[in-house]
């Protein structure tokens, strides 16, 4: 089986998903992270990429978010 | 901002999405944990709900059925 050709690159799409959110309802990454009941700093490591963030916590933010994990990490175009 | 009425189900349709293609490409957890690179008893535990798998490893997994890692989390009608 080949490999897909988005390999490695959920995190990117994550955190673009994540900050693209997070702008539009105009909240900081520590308000966020207060929704979520996460660190402050660990939603500023998921938006760089640097954190291999765990599927409860995906769930986590998509449900402050009101979106599906599927959503959070799809390639939404808008 | 409420809560997703998906919360904490992200696990249950991964699960349900993992066995579904696995089982449609006929392989056994072992063959789909050495394709992923995982060892065998870790597709077990995350078809049983009890691995809070992180992105690298859902996308690893994605990757080596061809499909994207949204996908693996979606609701899919088929």
């Amino acid at each position: 089986m080949k490999q897909d050709k988005n390999y490695l690159t959920a995190r990117k799409i994550l955190s673009h998903n994540i900050k693209r959110l997070r702008e539009e309802r105009e909240l900081s990454q520590e308000s966020l992270a207060d929704l979520v009941g996460l660190h402050r700093t660990y939603i500023g490591s998921v938006e760089r990429c640097e954190r291999n963030i765990s599927i409860d916590n995906i769930e986590r933010i998509a449900s402050v978010f009101d979106v599906s994990p599927s959503f959070l990490l799809g390639n939404n175009n808008k």
